[in-house]
C-alpha cells in the first residue's frame, strides 16, 4: 500500500496551498464583522446554499428508506442549520418581494415557530385520547372473563354496578356452578390471546412485545421503518387491551410507551418540519415516551422523569420542555375523558393517613433486598427463555400465546390476588384497611396465616409466569406485573409484621407506635414493595419515586420509598448494570452505546479501529471503477483521500450520496463508464475564502453545460468535515464523542492522513471481548435448552395425538388451531421480521456469542 | 512566517514514519486479543506508566492552586484513565507479594469501591445537620425583632407557646406601646444586617449573594478558589440566619445551595480520591447542590431534578443517583433532627382536601401569566440594580445592607403580610380556610376587599425590596422572596375569584361547583402563585412542579401547577432566555456556554478561531527562548509543531506543565540556556509500538543520567492527542463540541497543519457580537445610573450632617457606623474580590459592553 515512488510529487504542491490558505484566513478574521454576520449579502453564495440545500433535501428523502442504519446526528445538524439558512434566505427574499412586514408574514411566522407545540399538543391530545380508550376497553375485557351486565353487556362491572359497594344483582357471573366458571375463564383467557397474537402475527410484528428497549435505540438514532409506524400503533392498541384481559402476566406500561411513540411519530410525520430533521423527531419521540407513562400511571412529572432516565441518552432541556408539554396534555385529555368515572387517573390511586415509624425502615430494607433481587433473577431467567424462544418457539408465535394464556388462566383461576386484573389486586393490596373497604376479608385478623401464605404464593407463581411471558408475540410490558409481585410480597411483610406487632404491643421496639390506634398499616408495605420490584426490574431511581409518589400522593411516604428504591437499586448493581431493557438491547445486539456504563479500557482507539478502510482518491478514479467499489462490499460510506499512497484525508462521503450522484451523473450527464470522478475542485483557495458555503455554487445542470462528460465533480456530495482524532486517543474519549456528539464513523487521521475508521460497532465489539474475557461464559445453557425444547415437543405431540383422537370422536375440526400452522408464509415472514430486528442468533448464551453479531444487511458505518 | 525554503528537508523524513507507522497498526490489531488485554503482562510498561502517573499527579496538584482558569474535562478524564491502570497495576504488584486474597484485600476494596458512598452520606449528613441549625436560628432570630420569650430567651414563639393556638401569655412583645416596638424591629433588623454585612466583608467575601450562578461555572469547570471554602461555608452559615432575619427580601434556598455544596467540597478535600480528580468532585458538588435544595424546600426529588434542570450542564446517570442518595440522606437527617418539632420539612407545608374545576384554568392563566411577566421585570431590572452597585456602591458594602435592611423594616412593618418571616406569611397564604386556622382575619368575609388591598401592596412592594435586594453583600437568595410575592399575587386573586363567586353563585361559569359547601380555595391560588413567580425568575420547570408537590402532597393539583408554570415559561421565554442565575453569568462575564441556547451563526469555526497562534517548534528551539516565550505572554498553551515552516501538528503543552517541566529541568539538571528542547522523541516507532504508555519510560533521575545536559526531553509533558478540527467545521459543532467534551481548547488543523486554535471565550465573543447586532443596546442608562447616585449620595450627605449635629448635641459617637469606614484596607480587598470573581466593568448595558470583558489574569485557553 505504501509507494514512496509517487511521495516526490506532493510537496511541491502542499506548501502553495498552505501558502494559500493561511493568508485567506487572515483576511477572513480581519473582515468577521461585516462579511460573516451578514452572509446573506453575497448573492451568489445565497443561490449556492439554496442548491445545496435542494440537494440535501433530495438525499435525506432517500436515506428515509434505508433500513436498519443508524443516523449521523453531526451531518443531521449540520444539514438542519443549512435549511435554516436556506429558509431565512428564501423568506427574506419572498418578504422583499411582498413589501412591506404584513399579515401574512406574521402568521407564517407564528406558525412556524408554533409548529412544535402545534405537534406536541396533537400528540399529547391522541395519546390521552387513547388511553382513555384503553382503560375502558380493558376493564370490560377483564371483567367479561367472570360475569357479564345484564343491563347492558358493554358495561363492566363497575359500571354496571354503579353506585353499589361491592358486586350488585344486574352482575351476573357466568354460571352458579364454578367449574363452568372456570373453563369459561379459561376459554376467554385463551380467545383473547389467540386474537391479540394472531392480530400481531398478521398485521404489524413489530407491535409484539414491550418496545421499551428498541425506541431506545431508534432515539438513540437506530433506524427501523415499520417500527413505529400507523400499523403499529393501531395494532398495539387493539392488541394491547386483549393481551392484558387474556390475563398474561404482561403489563400495559412498556407498550403504552410504544404506542405513544407510535402516536408521535405518525402525527409528526405530516408536517414538514418532522419529516425532513431527525434531530427534531427525536424530541418529539422523547416527548411521546413521556407521554406514555404520563398516562399510563396517570404521573406526568414520572414520564418525563421516566423519558429522561430510561429512554434518552440525549435530553436537552428543550426536549424536557417539550416533555413537559406532552405528558400535561395527555393527562389533561385523560384526565378529562374521566375513562373510571372517579375523577382519578389510574385503577389504583390510595391515600394513606398514617405516618410511619423510624423502626420500620428495618422492614423496609428487606423490601428493598427483595426488589434487588427479583429484579436480577427475572433479568437472567427471561433472557434464557428469551433465548429458548428465539431458538425454539419463533416459529410458533400464536401457540405459545395461547398456551401461555391458558396455562396462566389454570393456574391462576384458584388464587384470589391472581386471578383479578393486576391493576385491581394492586389497588386491593394497597389499602389501608380502614372503614368498610376489603376484599374477601384481607384485612381481617383471624385469616392472616392464610394471607400470608396465599401472597406468597401468588408472588412465586407471579414470578414464574412474568419470566415465562415477558416476550412472548402479544403486546406485553412487564412494569405492572412487577408491581404486582412486588405488592404481594410487600403486603406479606406488612401483614408479618402487622402480626408480630400485635403480638408483642408492648415490645420496646414498638415504643413510637400509637397504643390507641393501629401501628403499621400492611398497605404502604404493598406500595413500596410495588417500587421496589419495579425498580428493580428496570432499575431506574428518581422516576419510580416520582411515580409512586403521583399514585398516591402520600407526601409522607416520600423517604421510605426513596430508602427502599436505593436499597433496591444497591443490590440491583451488584449483579450486573442496566436493566431489563438495557439487557434485553445487549441480548438483541443492536448497536447503542450505553451511557450507563463506564469502562477502563486502556487502550488507544488505534487498537480497536479498522485499519483496512477502502479509500476512494479525491479525483482521477473512473466511473466503473467506482461503481465496482460500490458493488463489491456494502460499507456505508467511504473516506476520500488525496491519493491512495500518502493518503491525506480530504473528506468522506457516504454509500447513499455516492450511489446518487453516480446515478444522476450517468442520467443527466450520460457519463460513459471512463469519464473520471473528481471529489474535489481544483480551485481550492477560491473554495475556501468563502467558507459560508461549503461547495461551490454548481448544480448538475450547470454543470453538464460547463464540464465534460469526461469529468464528474462529485465534490458537492462530500462531507468535507468528518469528525477525526488521533490513533493514540483514548478509546475511552472516542466513546464518549460518539455517545455526545453522535456521529456514525468517526476518521483516524495521523498527521493529516488517514490511517483508520472506527465505528459504534467496533467500539462494542472491543468492549464484549473485554467483557468476555473478564467474566467467562459458562456453557452447558445449550443442552439445556435442548432438553427442555425435546419435552414441550413431546408434550406437544401428545396433546396433538389426544385432541385428534378427540377430533375424530365428535367429528369437529380445529380451526382456531389451524390459524397458525406451523409451516407457511406468514410464518416465514415472522421468523424474517426477528432477524430484521436485529436478533441475535440462538445460543447467545454459549460460548461463541463472543462475536458481536449485528445485521450486515445494512449496519451503521462501513469500510 | 511561510519559508518554503526549509520545506524540501520534510518529505524524505514522512514516508518513513508512515511507513513504519502503518505496519505497526496492523501488528497491533492481530495480537488484540492478548496485549491490549492485558497490558500489565510487560514490566516495562507498567513502570512507564506507574512514572507517567506520578508526573500526572505532580503537576494536578500545581494546577489546583490556578485560580479562575477552566478545567480540560478531556484531560481530566485521561488523567483518571491513567490513575486507574497505575491503581490497578499498583493493587497486583501489592497482592501478588502477599500471596493470596484475604481480608485485607476484601477490605481495601471495599473501602475504594464503596468511597463514594462514604463521602456523600456524610456530606448528606452534614448538610442535613446545618440545615436543622439554620431552621431553628433563623425562627428564633426573627421572633427575637418582635417579642421575647419569658420562660427562656432562647426560645421562639412557637416553642414557646408550644402547644397553644395563637400566642401565650409567656410571649412577650417587647412592649405594649406600637412605636417602641417599631423602633426596636428596625434596630434589630439594622443589627443583624450589619452583623451580617461585616461578617462576610471581613472573612469570606465570596459568601455574599446567592452563588447559584458561580457554582453552575464551578461545576461546569471553571475554578474559583476560595468560592467553596470552609470560610465561606462558616460565614455563609451563620451570615444566613442574620440575613433573613434581618428582614431583607432574601431567601435562604439559594444561600443553602452554596452552603451545602461548600459542605460537598470541604468532606471531599478529606478524600484523596476527590483531591485529584475534577470529574469527580463535580459529582459530589451536583449531589450537595441536589441536598442543599432538597433540605431547603425538604423537598429531595425536587432538590435532584433542581440539580439536574439548572445546575449542572453534564449530568449522567451516574450523578443523577449520587444526587439521589445524597438528598435522601440529607433529608432524612433534617427529619429524624425534626428542627419544627412538627415532623414537617418546611415551614410552609399545608394539605388540601378540596379539588379543583375546570373553569378555574381560566384565573391559573392569570397566574401563569404573572408568574412570566414578574420573572422577566425582576431580571432585567436587578441586573440594572446589580450594575448600579457594582458601579457605585461596590465600596460600601456594609452601608448598603444595613440601609436596606432599615428601609425594609420601616416599609414593612406596618403591612401585616410584610412584617411576618416570609416563609410564615407562605405558609399563611396557602391555608385552606377551614376549621379554626386564620390570621388577621384573612379568611374573613367582611375584609375581602382591605385582604386584597393589602396583598396587592404587599406584592408590588415585595416587588421592589426584592430587584434592590437581591445582590447586596448578605447572604441572599432569590427563591422565597419570589415565592411569598406569588403567594400574595395568587392570594389575592383567589379572594377575587371568591368574591365573584359569592356573588354570583348560580352563573352557569360556576355550575361545577358543589352548591353546599365552599367552591372556590383561595389558599390553592396562592400555592399556584408561588409556583409560577419562582418558574418566572429561575426559568425552571419540572423542579418547580415536584417541589410544590412535595411541598404540599396535592395530588390532585399536579395538573393545575403544570399548567400554571408552562403558561410561565411560555411568557418568561418571550422576555429573553434563561432565567436570573443564567443572566447574572452573562452579566459578570463567566466562562460558560450556556446549553440552554441554540444559534445559528452559519458560519465555519475558521472565522471564529485565532490564527496567529503562538506555537513551538517541536524540536531544537533552545531553553532560554522557551522561557522568553513564557515570559512574553500570558497564554494558557501552546500548540506544537514539528517545524513553524510546515506547522504539522505533534501535540500541545499546557503552560503549567511547560513552567513545571522547564523549572525541574533547570534545577534537577541544571540545564543551561542554550539547552536544546525536545518535545518529541526521535524513536517514534518505537513509541506507536507501545500506545498503552503513551510516554516512553524516562524519569527526569534515569533522564539525567542518560541524556546530555543540552537537550532536555519535554516528550511527556505533551498532550499528543489534543482534540483537534477541520477548519471548515461549522461554528456550531465546535460549540457542541466544548459543551459536550468540554475541553479547553480546540485546534484546528488542516490536513495535519496547524492553522488555527479556538476556545470557549472565542465562541463567545462571537456569540455576544452576533446577539449585540441582532438587539443593539440603548444607550442612556449610564446618565441615568449617574444621577440616581448623585440622589444617594446627596441623601448621604444630608443624613451625616444631621447625625453630626445629633451627636455633639448628644455627645456621643456612632461606633456602629464608623465598622464600615468608606476608605480602608478591608475596602479595597472587597473591591478586588469584586474584581477576581471576574465583574464587568460598570456600563456593562453602554455600548461598549459589546466586548466580552473576561478576566485576562489567568483566564481559560490562551494563546
Amino acid at each position: 500500500m505504501i509507494r514512496s515512488s509517487s511521495s516526490p510529487s506532493r510537496p511541491r504542491h502542499q506548501p502553495t496551498r498552505s501558502s494559500s490558505f493561511v493568508p485567506s484566513l487572515r483576511r477572513r478574521n480581519t473582515s468577521v464583522s461585516t462579511a460573516a454576520l451578514d452572509p446573506e449579502s453575497d448573492p451568489a453564495t445565497a443561490q449556492a446554499v439554496n442548491a445545496q440545500h435542494a440537494l440535501t433535501e433530495e438525499i435525506a428523502e432517500i436515506k428515509r428508506y434505508e433500513d436498519f442504519t443508524t443516523i449521523d446526528w453531526v451531518q443531521d445538524a449540520a444539514r438542519e442549520q443549512l435549511r435554516r439558512k436556506a429558509r431565512r434566505k428564501e423568506r427574506a427574499g419572498f418578504w422583499e418581494r411582498e413589501g412591506r412586514i404584513g399579515w401574512r408574514r406574521r402568521i407564517a411566522e407564528a406558525y412556524d415557530a408554533g409548529q412544535a407545540w402545534i405537534v406536541v399538543t396533537l400528540v399529547g391530545a391522541a395519546i390521552g385520547l387513547n388511553a382513555a380508550f384503553l382503560n375502558i376497553v380493558t376493564e370490560w375485557l377483564s371483567d367479561v372473563k367472570l360475569g357479564r351486565c345484564e343491563t347492558a353487556f358493554y358495561l363492566n362491572e363497575n359500571f354496571c354496578c354503579w353506585g353499589a359497594e361491592s358486586g350488585c344483582p344486574e352482575w351476573k357471573r357466568w354460571s352458579g356452578f364454578w367449574p363452568v366458571n372456570y373453563l369459561l375463564y379459561i376459554f376467554f383467557a385463551a380467545m383473547f390471546s389467540l386474537t391479540a397474537a394472531a392480530l400481531v402475527k398478521a398485521f404489524a410484528p413489530y407491535a409484539a412485545g414491550s418496545g421499551i428497549s428498541e425506541i431506545k435505540c431508534i432515539i438513540a438514532g437506530f433506524v427501523m421503518k415499520g417500527f413505529l409506524g400507523a400499523w403499529t400503533l393501531v395494532i398495539k392498541s387493539i392488541g394491547l387491551p386483549l393481551a392484558i384481559a387474556s390475563g398474561l402476566s404482561v403489563g400495559k406500561e412498556g407498550p403504552s410507551v410504544h404506542y405513544a411513540v407510535c402516536t408521535g411519530n405518525v402525527i409528526s410525520r405530516f408536517f414538514d418540519k418532522y419529516r425532513r430533521s431527525a434531530a427534531k423527531t427525536r424530541e418529539i419521540l422523547s416527548a411521546s415516551a413521556a407521554a406514555g407513562v404520563g398516562v399510563a400511571f396517570g404521573s406526568p412529572i414520572g414520564g418525563v422523569l421516566f423519558s429522561l432516565e430510561e429512554m434518552s441518552n440525549h435530553f436537552p432541556l428543550k426536549t424536557m420542555w417539550r416533555s413537559y408539554f406532552c405528558a400535561l396534555v395527555a393527562t389533561a385529555v385523560l384526565a378529562a375523558m374521566n375513562p373510571f368515572r372517579t375523577g382519578q387517573l389510574v385503577m389504583f390511586s390510595v391515600k394513606y393517613d398514617r405516618s410511619w415509624h423510624f423502626f420500620e425502615i428495618l422492614f423496609y430494607l428487606i423490601i428493598g433486598v427483595f426488589g434487588g433481587l427479583y429484579g436480577a433473577f427475572v433479568i437472567k431467567w427471561n433472557l434464557r427463555v428469551q433465548a429458548f424462544r428465539k431458538k425454539y418457539l419463533a416459529k410458533y408465535p400464536i401457540y405459545e400465546s395461547v398456551i401461555l394464556a391458558v396455562l396462566t388462566a389454570i393456574i391462576c383461576y384458584p388464587n384470589m390476588f391472581l386471578r383479578i386484573d393486576m391493576t385491581e389486586s394492586m389497588e386491593i393490596l394497597f389499602l389501608e384497611c380502614e372503614g368498610g373497604h376489603d376484599y374477601d376479608e384481607l384485612c381481617d385478623r383471624q385469616n392472616r396465616w392464610r394471607m400470608i401464605f396465599s401472597l406468597a404464593l401468588a408472588t412465586i407463581i407471579r414470578t414464574l409466569l412474568v419470566i415465562i411471558s415477558y416476550g412472548c408475540k402479544v403486546p406485553a410490558g412487564i412494569f405492572v406485573p412487577s408491581m404486582a409481585i412486588g405488592a404481594s410480597f410487600g403486603r406479606m411483610v406488612g401483614i408479618f409484621v402487622q402480626h408480630i406487632h400485635e403480638s408483642f404491643p408492648d415490645a420496646a421496639f414498638f415504643a413510637t407506635c400509637d397504643p390507641d390506634g393501629p401501628c403499621i398499616t400492611p398497605g404502604t408495605y404493598a406500595f413500596l414493595g410495588a417500587a421496589a420490584a419495579l425498580s428493580g426490574i428496570m432499575h431506574i431511581t428518581v422516576s419510580v419515586v416520582v411515580i409512586m409518589f403521583e399514585l398516591t400522593g402520600a407526601l409522607t411516604y416520600i423517604l421510605p420509598t426513596m430508602i427502599v428504591v436505593g436499597i433496591t437499586k444497591a443490590v440491583g448493581e451488584r449483579f450486573g448494570h442496566g436493566g431489563i431493557a438495557d439487557r434485553a438491547i445487549w441480548f438483541n445486539g443492536y448497536p447503542f452505546l450505553d451511557n450507563k456504563e463506564e469502562h477502563t479500557f486502556g487502550v488507544p482507539v488505534s487498537q480497536v479501529m479498522a485499519s483496512h478502510v477502502v479509500s476512494l482518491p479525491a479525483s482521477g478514479l473512473e466511473l466503473r471503477a467506482l461503481e465496482r467499489i460500490i458493488n463489491e462490499n456494502q460499507y456505508q460510506g467511504y473516506p476520500i483521500v488525496e491519493d491512495l499512497t500518502n493518503k491525506t484525508l480530504v473528506g468522506y462521503i457516504g454509500r447513499t450520496e455516492l450511489r446518487y450522484a453516480l446515478d444522476r451523473a450517468k442520467k443527466d450527464q450520460m457519463a460513459p463508464g471512463h469519464a473520471k470522478c473528481y471529489f474535489t475542485t481544483t480551485a481550492t483557495g477560491e473554495n475556501l475564502r468563502t467558507p459560508n458555503s461549503t461547495m461551490p455554487a454548481v448544480t448538475f445542470d450547470t454543470m453538464s453545460a460547463t464540464s465534460s462528460q469526461l469529468s464528474i465533480d462529485l465534490s458537492k456530495f462530500i462531507d468535507p468535515t468528518p469528525l477525526t482524532v488521533h490513533p493514540r486517543l483514548p478509546l475511552e474519549t472516542v466513546m464518549e464523542l460518539f455517545k455526545k456528539m453522535g456521529p456514525r464513523v468517526i476518521l483516524i487521521e495521523y498527521r493529516g492522513r488517514l490511517t483508520g475508521m472506527v465505528t459504534v460497532k467496533d467500539c462494542l465489539k472491543y468492549q464484549f471481548k473485554v467483557e468476555a474475557q473478564e467474566n467467562p461464559h459458562h456453557s452447558g445453557t445449550e443442552s439445556q435448552q435442548e432438553k427442555v425444547w425435546n419435552i414441550i415437543k413431546h408434550t406437544a405431540v401428545w396433546f396433538d395425538d389426544k385432541l385428534n383422537i378427540l377430533r375424530r370422536k365428535l367429528g369437529i375440526g380445529g380451526q382456531n388451531i389451524r390459524l397458525s400452522s406451523p409451516v407457511g408464509p406468514s410464518d416465514q415472514r415472522d421468523f424474517d421480521t426477528d432477524r430484521d430486528r436485529g436478533g441475535a442468533p440462538p445460543g447467545r448464551d454459549s460460548d461463541d456469542a463472543l462475536e458481536l453479531e449485528l445485521e450486515d444487511r445494512g449496519r451503521s458505518g462501513g469500510r
